[in-house]
């Protein structure tokens, strides 16, 4: 069977993002590169971490996690924040309520976007991943959160970075349940990496 | 110089209690003992992180650690949640706003009723463990929150529980920022534990 993984770095009040996320500050205000420090400046104690981030055969993310346009696409030219050639080299599904003419990035990548729902979306990221592959569910926290809701997610990996962001969007946010447990855990100075899978 | 540590069962959502705590419900509603499954179910798996709970030579909690009476202790005959022998078997300093005489337990347990504030807790907790002691912040949240904000902590050690609480307590709550740096994790299917201290 497809599996489906997520990632998420979260603050140690389980935070991924401050308010008022926007092109200036992606990850909301008061936030910066705080959340992402072991990925930006300790990248190669992480190669592993970040390959597993980018190996799934499709993704699927929220569009506040693709950009910070709202509404209607309208005439916007938004790409997304990777430049002409993300790193996802696989389709990509943008969860969105507003119809948008998919994008061919350069290297592979695709950007898909979604008007029907997280399992539409899921449906069609499992098609292009094959019964072998997997699906990963990119960001941000209330796109993981609705699929953990759902108890769509195989496996989730956590990245704790010892940080309180105090407001902002929370994975847990409403959730009533987890059916995951921690099957790894290491530390680094810079986030403690938990990894969760799927009770059986 | 004496070293300060605490310790501290967190829901996935941060959360060391939920809402309404009372003598029925010690850790609120919606929690019962689902934060501490690892204590009660899995303590042969878990000798190592209870000795160290229970290592210090001194102590110190909250007085909604010690017990569910608010206010004045008037005619109170609360003497804790442990029983004639509780575990400390050492002097337990608890903050609370109204005097109250100490009590002394079986097994070397004392509990000392202090009205001025966490430092002057803090020194006679030091003053009994010696320069080269161990004082224990044993909790609840709100304790662990005003000694982590006012930057006298050590060594925190999270046990981080694979559910979600929702309301009641946090660690962070208010916390504007955290000095501690990951320095040792492992998982359990119960709790991941993450040990973190002071960055020097």
């Amino acid at each position: 069977m497809t599996r489906v993984t997520a990632s998420l770095s979260v603050s140690l009040d389980g935070f991924s993002s401050g308010p008022h996320q926007s092109e200036e500050l992606p990850f909301g205000e008061g936030v910066g590169e705080r959340l992402h420090r072991w990925m930006f400046e300790a990248g190669d104690d992480h190669a592993v971490e970040i390959a597993a981030n980018l190996a799934p055969d499709a993704f699927i993310m929220g569009r506040n996690m693709f950009g910070p346009v709202r509404g209607e696409w309208a005439d916007s030219d938004w790409r997304g924040w990777w430049g002409t050639e993300p790193p996802f080299h696989s389709p990509v599904f943008v969860l969105t309520h507003h119809p948008r003419e998919m994008l061919i990035m350069e290297g592979g990548t695709t950007f898909t976007f979604v008007t029907d729902g997280i399992e539409a979306a899921l449906e069609l990221a499992v098609n292009v991943s094959g019964k072998h592959g997997t699906v990963g569910v990119a960001g941000g926290a209330s796109t993981i959160n609705q699929y953990l809701a759902a108890d769509l997610i195989d496996e989730l990996r956590l990245q704790i970075v010892p940080i309180v962001v105090g407001a902002g969007d929370r994975f847990t946010d409403g959730l009533d349940h987890f059916g995951l447990a921690p099957v790894a855990a290491r530390h680094h100075r810079l986030a403690t990496h938990i990894t969760y899978r799927r009770l059986r």
